[in-house]
């Protein structure tokens, strides 16, 4: 027997791009063909990989982007914003010690921009291809023109804040494959530091091609810092969140001052994007009042309470200019926040979430003024039957900036396994437009994720991600799916295996029934069983036509009494596998 | 603190209908809304059940339906077929002992037609609104007249043995509820009578609306009794499944003579309806030589190999109107199998797929000549973008007959994650009008499904039934959600848990991160921790309101600098539970 360990296999491999770019890829070895006619090799299949090139969290990863930022010559590094101990919230605060575990020096100082914005969308617009382009075009297996075009018409995004060079490019724009984010952060109630480094390897390990870490708990700003060194993914965060922290968590007590503060401390740190919910106005609150569930976002009903205490304009939107500035000096994204999404199938696309979006439309126009990158957050909960009039609509309101949408869940009865009814919705949703689906896990409404759930809910959304890609026709999205059918026609289950997007659980539920080694070889499973199987029926269909020099159909249609004799001749030995164990399996 | 578990609870309640029949449902008791006006009380909510009144599996259940079909004076007690070694299949032929575990005698004898037919279709065509159809309006909560017309009309089925007297009536009909099947059975390589017994109840207590016994191992006759005896839904099986067996696994060696006398066998035991591949006609078999995975339908490929060997057409096609009229006289509903269906995204829509619905349609136009029930089966494996023409066509082409899928699986990419890859195609196809879903367990393409695969997969499919009823606008879906969300957006955990559709579940994973018993009356959750909570403050902007007499949108709009003095000054309260451990769980 082959030793299958060395000729089917799963490893990372780089593919040289445009200017010298090495872009990782997971490769997937096959076994050959193997048919009367002797044997036909199979082609390596590649898979989008995001788990980066590893690291020790005591080190974190090479400064992959350091050369591409500093020889594009419009950034300075300086001194900048001191750590303050509330940068840590009010636990440190109250805790009045050291800062805990802080991140070893990178030695590097922040930068910024000496003057021009300095992102991407500002150098696609100026038709320049930078290097993070050629990163996405390759990996995305499209034409860089392609990338520049669609991030310069404001259709994508390439989140790279220029402190955060350890990322590896991506773009996020429904061109391009369908993108799934996943949410981690600790808690006033739960969690530590390693385990959020360890939750965002975890992430990026099964797919995550952006990680938002929305802590609200202790050490938010030296966790963020551990997390953003340890990312191979651009992270979000939702700035807001830190600022409450500082403020002792109340919201009336939040500034401008405060606030933009924050924005300036995590733009140094290198968040590659932020959640900003500045189409909560003050005239939209209301609108919620009769709503089944009311304001569920965090960071609108933060907002919303600000308003309502000092009866004053939401301060993210009379202040977006400003945030716009900061935003272009060290290429922050935005993802405008959707603060008054619905929280339940009664509330989805109700007036309070489209008037916001309205907003967010008109954001975006002033946000792309100042050549920012722009995303709009969306929904939530919605029925099937509601879900692509919110990309419809958002496309249009938003002048197709990229949609980015949390599920949605397709109904409210299932706590417990919202990874399941809401992938329902982001596989819709992606099929019809959206860019990036926000994850949603088996703990949703009900505790925070440990490492399985992260898991869970991960697989969930690359399985949408994956079906929308196909639904879409994205180029190449459909060899993978080849691959693995006709792997699984052809009874390769090594291959089969290391197709399979977690192939250490599909090795598992095979050997569960079959668990002996040559059942990996063996042209059945435990469906059949040995005797009859319906894969084999149509191989020996083939191979019947093929050992006779014609395909099936002629076979057929000249009909002669005299071919169907043979066939029956031939059939014991057609049904009946002679090397299997066929009669002690199915006593 | 008040007991919880009295007031809140879920219970079996039996509702009584028109003809006096009673109708099981899940009853959800709950707690009463509370706030400074008092307490508000909320309605039980009713959930559809379909885990039957509960059997010892020696026993079985009661006969429930025995008198309303001895009522309508049409069907003869016989002598019945005489079971032989055998019908155990060619397991129990080798062994050559007694028939293994045979069910006790329940002292009744076989029933059939003593001239016309007897089935469902029959009846309503006639204008007659049997028990069952009565039965079926007050589980479904509609009109009986909308039963009866739907079923006259070909577009619902009402599957229902006039020998399994035991099962509880239930309709598949694109106006009904989505309805979702379980695969059970045993195989050569797997499994034990009592195992299978167990899957049927606990793949009803998870919601199982029919359950099909695929069984192809030993003991195939013994089995199926035991599961149609301990049944309260409706059994499929696939009859050739079993002919197959009798021959020794052998398809060139069945026979018309053999295939009828096992439809008689299955029909006087019960099983209420019969997937028959007829449509896999000879010409159609080698439109699937040039397919990624050929034939995939264990049913369709015997067929194939049976038309291949014989040079035949298939003898289901050309004998069909003497099916019929066994099936006629049993009130047995054809499940026209989809024998050519794709197994792979590549496949999917092709040329032997449709060729092979037109054929269906057909068939379904002879049987209702016959006044036999008709649902038509479907695939498979389809992208997202190709799974509404499917609907579309079926609809058309089988003149509104119910339709019936396996999923389908939007990818092929994820071994092991199969009910999530193919619940999003079921939820879709759900929405477009497919009546009901047969459903995937985490173990297709792997192995045989064990308990808990067969509690994921009905999960996954109620998940995806109920989106789908969500979608159409099904009256009282709705219903469900709404009080789930009620329940969380005031926080009544215990209600939220006993509402959820695993209530164990749902509550394991709250008290993973909150497992105090105060945490269930608290209000906030893990998410936020006590201190902010955006669920809370949407709470606190009505309560505020309220409390001055006005609703929201006024309090807003009059815009009184004076009123957000007022909010401001009660905000210490608003945003902190005196109550709430706050300091020591955020520290």
């Amino acid at each position: 027997m082959t030793d299958l360990s060395t000729t089917h296999h799963r490893s990372k491999v780089y593919v040289e791009g445009d200017q010298g770019v090495l872009v990782p890829f997971t490769e997937v070895a096959l076994g050959a063909s193997t048919g009367p006619a002797g044997d036909e090799p199979n082609a390596p299949v590649r898979i989008y990989d995001t788990s980066g090139p590893g690291s020790v969290p005591t080190e974190g990863l090479p400064s992959l982007r350091r050369a591409w930022i500093m020889e594009r010559g419009d950034v300075e590094e300086y001194e900048g914003r001191p750590v303050a101990q509330r940068d840590d919230g009010r636990a440190a605060v109250r805790r009045d010690g050291p800062r805990r575990e802080a991140f070893p020096n990178t030695g590097r100082l922040p930068l910024r921009s000496t003057g021009t914005a300095v992102t991407q969308l500002h150098y696609a617009r100026r038709g320049e291809i930078t290097p993070e382009m050629a990163f996405v075009a390759t990996r995305e297996g499209v034409d860089v023109e392609l990338v520049r075009s669609e991030i310069a018409a404001g259709r994508a995004i390439l989140p790279a804040n220029i402190n955060h060079p350890e990322s590896e490019p991506m773009i996020i724009g429904s061109r391009f494959l369908v993108k799934v984010n996943a949410n981690i952060g600790n808690s006033a109630v739960s969690s530590s530091i390693d385990e959020e480094v360890e939750k965002l390897t975890w992430a990026t390990r099964w797919g995550a091609d952006t990680v938002m870490d929305l802590s609200t708990g202790p050490d938010i700003h030296t966790t963020r810092e551990w997390i953003l060194r340890n990312s191979p993914v651009p992270i979000g965060t939702v700035p807001i969140y830190q600022a409450l922290e500082k403020v002792d968590g109340e919201p009336e007590e939040l500034t401008w001052d405060l606030y933009r503060d924050t924005l300036i401390e995590q733009a140094e740190q290198g968040v590659d994007y932020f959640t900003i919910h500045a189409g909560v106005l003050l005239r939209y609150v209301p609108m919620t009042a009769k709503r089944m569930t009311g304001i569920v976002s965090r960071g609108g009903s933060i907002m919303a309470a600000w308003c309502l205490a000092h009866h004053t304009e939401n301060f993210l939107y009379t202040r977006f200019e400003e945030i716009c500035e900061i935003m272009a000096a060290y290429d922050v994204a935005f993802s405008l926040g959707d603060g008054l999404r619905p929280g339940s199938i009664y509330d989805a696309n109700d007036e309070a979430q489209f008037a916001e979006l309205s907003t967010l439309g008109e954001l975006t126009e002033i946000a792309w003024r100042h050549d920012v990158q722009v995303m709009i957050e969306g929904p939530g909960h919605v029925p099937l039957h509601k879900v692509v009039e919110n990309v419809t609509l958002q496309k249009e309101v938003c002048h197709e900036a990229p949609f980015y949408t949390l599920g949605p869940l397709t109904t409210d009865v299932a706590p417990g396994y919202d990874h399941i009814t809401s992938a329902i919705g982001a596989a819709v949703i992606g099929m019809a437009g959206t860019a990036m689906l926000c994850y949603v896990t088996p703990k949703e409404h009900l505790g925070l994720p440990n490492l399985e759930d992260v898991k869970q809910g991960m697989i969930a959304y690359k399985i949408a991600a994956h079906a929308a890609d196909l639904a879409k026709g994205h180029p190449g999205a459909q060899v993978w799916d080849d691959a693995l059918s006709k792997a699984r026609f052809e009874f390769r289950w090594e291959d089969q295996f290391n197709l399979a997007m977690d192939p250490a659980t599909a090795r598992s539920y095979h050997d569960e029934t079959l668990p002996a080694a040559p059942a990996k070889t063996a042209h059945f499973c435990s469906m059949c069983g040995p005797k009859f199987c319906s894969m084999r029926i149509s191989q020996d269909v083939r191979a019947y036509a093929a050992e006779r020099g014609m395909d099936v159909t002629t076979a057929v249609e000249i009909g002669m009494k005299e071919k169907s004799d043979q066939f029956r001749a031939t059939g014991a030995e057609v049904y009946l596998e002679p090397s299997a164990t066929g009669d002690a399996t199915s006593a």
